[in-house]
């Protein structure tokens, strides 16, 4: 089978087709129209089979859910609306049933936003995918990394640390009841990007990042960017019921200040503003000090470690 | 050092800084706003080590500026003026001197054409880089495959088949004069895109591509697109002396037609139209008649296979 019916089976016909664009997969490029008044919201993200993913414990569907969810997490902090993706893909052989999957889970969460695909490559290689995702926001209101001021509130949504737990029991390093390992893997694979969160904070949040590479560290790219610091309130952050059972408190607070993969989003907001969204907790300050402390309920301080995940 | 030491050190500052691009990298997307009245142009294209080039054999300043060239060509077979690129890099190690040199290739050519590096993504794993391009183009006058009619002239672009040569050289099938060599491999690692020729077509060209897998298999994806035929004069094919002296006349013809990596563009106009560029040949017209046939000067006829670079 040649790349162009690989292509044309599987990814062309399939995904949401949405009237801005013009011309989609089947020539050298694909053209679409930007409506007026809207800026376009671009980020590229790569998962490496074995790096990203353990390959033989992933299912093909996670695979390709997760590929597009890590880059609508990017247009989630940015409060920008996806339209538009391509996909490179690069795969070792041309084995069917794992593009048939791979393509299922991509779909669907594709279908849950309505995001085209508007273009792509598919090569010979060690199994590489990336995909990269194109967003619109109305003109000058996107959320940025540098915007947080001292007295600011940090809330971050939903819960930390499950996927950091999951990495572990996709690796097989922990033993945990099925309805917890679900879970988590769940949280590891299917991460949710939250999209109606990022674009309800719009003109409201001072800043916006989503944690892939642990909280410390990516609440640590908002500080650097907007040159103030931070304190934390440890015993504030949202811990899911199948962490706290599964793990000692020390450990759970661990995994979600430093494990990555979440996915969830660490905004900035004034004091004055009114929080418009749910699931979303209080967890700290901004200080005109630089750097991070974190505090515990019983009056400790100490200073994380800044590193989240190192890619290299 | 961390990855985003190593975006900034290598790949942020440098690169040619437009006044369109409001967010570049290191935040979670990029922001760019589009000026009226343009439509947007997008393609995306990966190179991997040792399938798209030798890995020992080809200068880490020739991946990066052929990584570029062959998202440039696209830009070209649309009729595009190219303005923003994202890059995903995929490398087994921090290599500083492998990313300096490789940097080097790829902004010499970003600077050329004044295109800037919005965003990235860096990741361990099999050398593989993809790069995503985007383009602009005037409202409904981009260049598409499928406007090709029976009676159109179809030119192509410079000399073919040298950059198949080229990847013998440097499989080191084939033993040839240093200047010759030399001439070959920059045709195969240095590929020019033909984007002022690309955007001089607007308006003319019935239709364009890029020819990166061989003539046969190129034109062969216009003539699907159009839903017509072609008969190609295959003594008129533009061959450089270097090819014509380095193997027999039947050879050159065939790595013209067959192989890929030219990025030459092969287009077709109206017989009636005035072709407004130098440097295209002739080679043949469209026809009504479905299929490619290849005329020989002296009256032979032949239908070439089809097939072009298959990716798997």
């Amino acid at each position: 089978m040649s790349e162009f019916d690989l292509i044309s089976r599987y990814f062309a016909t399939k995904f949401p087709q949405r009237p801005d664009v013009d011309l989609s997969i089947g020539d050298d490029a694909a053209i679409c129209t930007i409506p007026p008044n809207m800026q376009l919201v671009t980020a590229i993200d790569t998962l490496v089979a074995d790096v990203h993913f353990p390959l033989l414990t992933t299912k093909p569907e996670d695979v390709g859910y997760k590929a597009l969810a890590v880059n609508l997490s990017d247009m989630a902090a940015m409060g920008a609306t996806p339209v538009w993706m391509t996909l490179a893909l690069t795969c070792p052989e041309f084995n069917e049933i794992w593009l048939q999957r791979f393509s299922d889970g991509l779909l669907e969460l594709a279908q849950l936003n309505q995001v085209s695909l508007i273009g792509g490559d598919t090569t010979r290689g060690p199994l590489t995918i990336t995909i990269q995702i194109t967003g619109l926001v109305p003109l000058n209101t996107a959320l940025k990394r540098n915007g947080a001021k001292p007295g600011d509130s940090i809330y971050v949504t939903g819960t930390l640390g499950d996927a950091g737990l999951g990495l572990q029991v996709a690796k097989q390093q922990i033993i945990l009841s099925e309805s917890v390992k679900k879970y988590t893997l769940s949280r590891l694979n299917r991460p949710t990007p939250r999209l109606q969160i990022g674009q309800k904070l719009l003109k409201i949040a001072t800043s916006a990042i989503d944690i892939s590479d642990g909280l410390v560290a990516d609440l640590g790219h908002i500080l650097n960017a907007s040159n103030v610091g931070a304190s934390l309130q440890i015993d504030n952050l949202p811990l899911s019921d199948e962490l706290l059972e599964s793990v000692p408190y020390e450990t759970a607070i661990k995994l979600a200040l430093s494990a990555g993969d979440d996915y969830e989003l660490c905004f900035t907001i004034p004091k004055s503003e009114i929080l418009p969204v749910n699931s979303c907790t209080y967890i700290g300050k901004i200080e005109a000090n630089l750097g991070l402390r974190c505090l515990t309920k019983t009056g400790n301080i100490f200073i994380p470690k800044t590193s989240g995940y190192q890619h290299f």
